[in-house]
């Protein structure tokens, strides 16, 4: 077990050593770490040693000056300057965040990024302020529109985080697959079998095999095949990449430059970088916050009260993460040998102590 | 056979008996009928006698004063004033165009409508002011949340219309459900299964009964179960019933008034009517307009071209529909036996000849 201020402070530590300005380096571990705190253990530490591979190939600016290059009263276009997407993400938001304080909402869409973490993290940025927060971004292309055979989405996420009042604030943070490849990343560690509906492999039938992902396979768009839905899941990562990639001029579809090893760079790129894209809305541009914020702790207590299935309960989004926050700060985050390995192997290369 | 135009005008007709004002009339009947002409048989004509049955139950107002009753420049929440929602939402969906054309996007949330048709129409509005569109609305408690044995939620649809340059715009237009209720109905008037993941019954198991909704049973959100990211489904239902009536103050969840003749009148209501919730953004507060649609073309293109699974090809959002609408305007629309009684029905009623 590890603490979070340790890991928080190791991670701060590495992106120092790569050149970023101190206070970047600060706001990205911070937004690195929160998925080791929030239970998306995919996207945390474990993924440091990927940064700093993409840093190695010159594919991260350590030192990007983010910038708008276009703007109305409520939309900017941002220039990320190839910087760590840990970093490019909070200051697109915010720059959302204070075009709704002028006009009731801002909404931001971004190239010339990399990956920015977990998606709920920029979207709850939002709750503060008495603001709906919206987060998305595409990524690597691992996901097969329905019944293509070819890799054209990334797995796409959405997050929305809606303020309460007594209750803790609604956030829905999820892929637009059957299943995140973070999960999919569990599986081949542990030899397991996924269920049908998450993979399919090349030659487009679904397989259990959570190998067949790196031999020509694909992710599954959420609802898994045609008669579930997935050309719903579908509409949706293609929303994500068109409202990230193509609003801002970043690359979309299959030209997203992947974060994973396993997949070349594409050739001919459309774009710059990857792309995100930010909302926020202020709750007293629609109606009076406190009014807003008493129905949603009714929305959410009416919900959670819902009569369940045996055994289970219904949940709010967000709930499981904001439970895991808790236990994680109390008691520790579980690292996996090999991410552990990871960590050892950066505090070598860059002499740091971990 | 029907022609587009025959039944185009008896719709109008009827609503004109209703005592909606000549032009209401004429542009609720264009959002019915765009439903047929699109192949979403479930929500033409075929539900014109459930808008004469709310009527009737004084539940819809044939002479709504629709208005704004709250403001920001990006923003605005309209009162329906339980109008037919095929009048309140255009109305609605223009004041978020011209909120776009003044700051860059418009946001509008609306209380007391009605159901509104396909959502799809409304978010298409946007694509001749090269605007992106997007649509939404909460619906009859028909969806049990992951884990629930009560119906919660609507299938709450999501729309969003891109324009394109050469290509066909891309129009999403789905439940955020496994499959619409439409489809259910159809399966009960022929008698036949569902798939397994469609449906659960009063237990919370899934079946393949379609009988089993008007039991106790409910709709599944998309993605069926938890193992198949039905968390998912149940997240973009809340957001868009959110969205569409908690900004506003209309009714939300288990209190949304429902179509369904089933269903009862939920008691002590929280709000007005139903809601929806409107977007439009200016593609060029991102950036040039014939920049965006060139690349959009090349998305679409892409996407086309996919290798695809044998005898299956990749397709994009809104090629069905429009391959539809050009069929169905030449060859005419085909009603099932029950739609024409229906409307057999309607004509003795109002005099009107069918």
């Amino acid at each position: 077990m590890y603490s979070y201020e340790k890991l928080l402070k190791f991670t701060e530590q590495i992106f120092i050593k790569m050149g970023c300005p101190a206070a970047q380096a600060k706001s990205g571990a911070e937004v690195l770490l929160s998925a080791d705190l929030r239970g998306v253990d995919s996207h945390g530490v474990a993924r440091l040693s990927g940064y700093v591979r993409l840093w190695e190939s010159k594919r991260i600016n350590a030192t990007p000056k983010v910038r708008i290059v276009h703007e109305t009263p409520s939309t900017a276009v941002v220039d990320g300057d190839s910087g760590l997407g840990l970093v490019v993400a909070p200051i697109a938001m915010k720059i959302a965040i204070e075009k709704a304080k002028n006009v009731g909402t801002g909404w931001v869409s971004v190239k010339g990024s990399n990956h920015y973490g977990i998606a709920g993290y920029h979207a709850m940025m939002a709750l503060e302020h008495d603001m709906i927060g919206i987060s998305m971004t595409n990524a690597s292309p691992l996901v097969a529109p329905t019944f293509s055979l070819d890799r054209m989405l990334g797995t796409n996420p959405i997050a929305v985080a809606i303020p309460a009042d007594k209750q803790p604030a609604f956030v829905a943070d999820f892929a637009t697959t059957t299943a995140a490849n973070g999960k999919l990343e569990i599986l081949q560690r542990k030899g397991t079998d996924a269920p049908m509906g998450w993979i399919q492999d090349k030659n487009g039938s679904q397989t259990p095999n959570p190998h067949e992902l790196k031999n020509g396979g694909a992710l599954l768009p959420l609802g898994g095949d045609r008669d579930h839905g997935s050309h719903k899941g579908y509409c949706l990562g293609s929303i994500v990449d068109i409202f990230s990639a193509v609003l801002s001029g970043a690359n979309y579809g299959p030209w997203v430059p992947p974060f994973v090893s396993f997949l070349p760079m594409p050739a001919n790129p459309v774009g710059e970088g990857i792309g995100h894209f930010f909302g926020a809305m202020r709750i007293d541009a629609f109606r009076p916050a406190e009014e807003f914020k008493l129905h949603i702790d009714n929305w959410i207590s009416t919900f959670r009260n819902a009569n369940a299935i045996e055994g289970e309960k219904v949940q709010i989004p967000g709930d499981y993460e904001r439970n895991e926050s808790i236990k994680r700060i109390n008691e520790g985050i579980f690292l996996l040998p090999p991410v552990e390995n990871d960590l050892k192997e950066l505090s070598e290369k860059f002499n740091i102590i971990f």
